[in-house]
């Protein structure tokens, strides 16, 4: 498990994934077989990457259970070729756990459309935002227990729940999927948090398939 | 333009759609081309649905110009077959609109798990319901305007809101996909407010394709 | 490795699948992990078929390495929720190997559009079929191997092949896209020889996971 | 109608297309709406396509009637984003009509694995291959028709059809899986056969997406 911002993690549960997949993937073309990786594989899944031969890639899978806030989930769950289950806020009560990032993360955006770039605000900027978003966080949430407390269903009551609150799902996902998903999130252009939590999925993924892993890092982390 | 909740709505932008689409699709199997619907059509389209022939009801598109709270968007963007672009947060700033359930909406939840059913609460309890909501969305969307003024990126500042603020998004999708959504959508255990906007979508589809909107229905809106 | 057909065969090559993956990825929605199959989670499993709630079936995979006839695999590449790669008739050279039926499986068709039946043809005429079907084969490998030899490119020289010719390829497939090929596939409207496949699929498919295969087959194969 | 090879051929037989479709898709994000191209919006598509923001180009379908060999769409079909229905073997008698090249077409294969190229062969081989592929052609139709005649189900009887004997299909695709198609399919590296039918559909796709085609191509053809 690895633990991303204040109280969210990535973890890998379960994966069928190896780099000696794509290396026979690719040779079912050619009716060539290996059990394991041999000279000039490594070679192979650079000339698959670079030359964007992306099915071999798809042959594996990893289910991963991550803890993340909703407007995290929001950009995550944009990614179609994947699949999802997310806690349900309408049958299921949420924590009171939210995303409170620390001073050095709360950041102003300068630049134009097509090129914004982000630095951290004032000292007394941040403390403030920080402050009055731990305030407006416990407010909510004590309106949705009240709610549900009064009888309102959960569907309803979470109405109250701000984007930064903590919710958990499953993530399965190939490896050309999730480098996808990496180019996108991993990226210079991604917004901090969730670039926090690709951050991790690579992590994970160049463990099991790093042959794979750094032919796509070498390549501008392009997805083939 | 179908109004759809307090400030929702759904537009149809464009689509390109005919019953005819699905009769030709099917019978391009048997070489056999229409120029329009003609007498044994309505019948083979009553077949395929019945038979799950899926993919002639593919040959076909909407799109479609949404506006809803957050928290519908989120079970909506799980619809994977199928196309989203959606207000970004993150360069643009949201408008202070909200959805507040009329008191007859206000519900809660009874039943057990596989089997819940809402019913509305009495008429106090929506009323502070629903006068609680309203004071706590304009604190939330306060917080967010000074977080704006005060240098705060508007990818942070929006932490602050909560799941009822209206977004609008496009989504384009083909007549299966389209009715895969319905089937979940415009259901019984459907969330209410989904299911308002599911039954504006099937307007729309029962407009541009009567003979497979009406199959589709007297199929129990089981998507073929 | 399972027999298919005469010269075919199913192989499951690797896989990440257990019923409990389909039980914890519906239990994320109510926050709630098991480390093995628990008392209830069967009727969960067959709750979550009957009512079509697919996507906890998604969090699974199975690699399959598959020999079969072209007729065969044109039928099955048409699945789109899921990976193919196969031996590549541009780059490498076919087998002399061609399925041909038992006499028995020489079948007529009779019945009309719709609600198509078959049957065994006489033994005579099954046997004629044969014969010819050989011949013809052998005879088209010879014009291939010609070809070949007298410089054509092999993607080209393919183009005299029939499509009883066999080929290879790997198939990733998810547990919910593996059991919507079952429905229709492992079907009495399904050609009898991509059927025998399915049935092999199936085999696999009950042996990992096996309270998800009987709540399939017990809900009519109809797939969540 | 364009035609492509010996009697294949591509059709638009309806679009909803345009590239506004493509900035509006775009400025939703910034709700901000067009009824019309504006300057400034041919840059806006521009910078889509290079910096890969492939979601705006999914608002559009294309619905094509092709008529093509097996072995194009064999490759065809494995363009998993889009929707296919093909002329059916079996319920349906397919037509005496194959893919054969001309002359400078009959090519050899050079290089070496990953580097191939092609060129044309000599005169009198070409000559000869074209000679025995019609030869062939019409034998292996004989004895289709002969096994048809002789009461064998079509779906059998088809198992000595060559892979250049033509068929037709339905294809509907959005601008952006249009241009992976492209991608791979109208580009140096595709088979001949294929990439003559990219390049039609390229021109129907340029005329109804002017802007959007011209960046695709100015961007190296690489899809976003």
């Amino acid at each position: 498990m690895i633990s991303v911002l204040d109280h969210g993690y990535v973890e890998l549960e379960d994966s069928m994934a190896s780099d000696l997949s794509v290396v026979n993937a690719a040779r079912v073309s050619f009716n060539n077989h290996h059990l394991k990786m041999e000279e000039g594989d490594d070679k192979l899944i650079r000339f698959l990457m670079k030359n964007k031969h992306g099915t071999p890639f798809e042959h594996n899978a990893f289910r991963f259970r991550i803890k993340a806030p909703l407007f995290v989930f929001r950009e995550w769950q944009r990614h179609r070729w994947s699949s999802f289950n997310e806690w349900s806020g309408r049958y299921s009560e949420l924590k009171p756990e939210f995303y409170i990032p620390v001073p050095k993360n709360v950041r102003t955006q300068t630049g134009k459309p097509g090129a914004y770039t982000f630095e951290p605000t004032r000292a007394d900027v941040a403390e403030a935002f920080i402050w009055r978003l731990e305030k407006q966080s416990n407010l909510a949430f004590g309106e949705y227990e009240d709610a549900i407390n009064g009888g309102i269903a959960k569907e309803l009551a979470r109405l109250f729940l701000p984007l930064n609150i903590y919710s958990e799902m499953f993530w399965t996902v190939n490896a050309r999927a999730l480098m996808n998903f990496l180019s996108l999130r991993n990226a210079d252009t991604a917004m901090f948090e969730i670039r926090e939590y690709a951050e991790a999925i690579e992590e994970y993924f160049d463990n099991e398939m790093p042959v794979t892993a750094q032919a796509f890092v070498a390549n501008g982390r392009i997805a083939p």
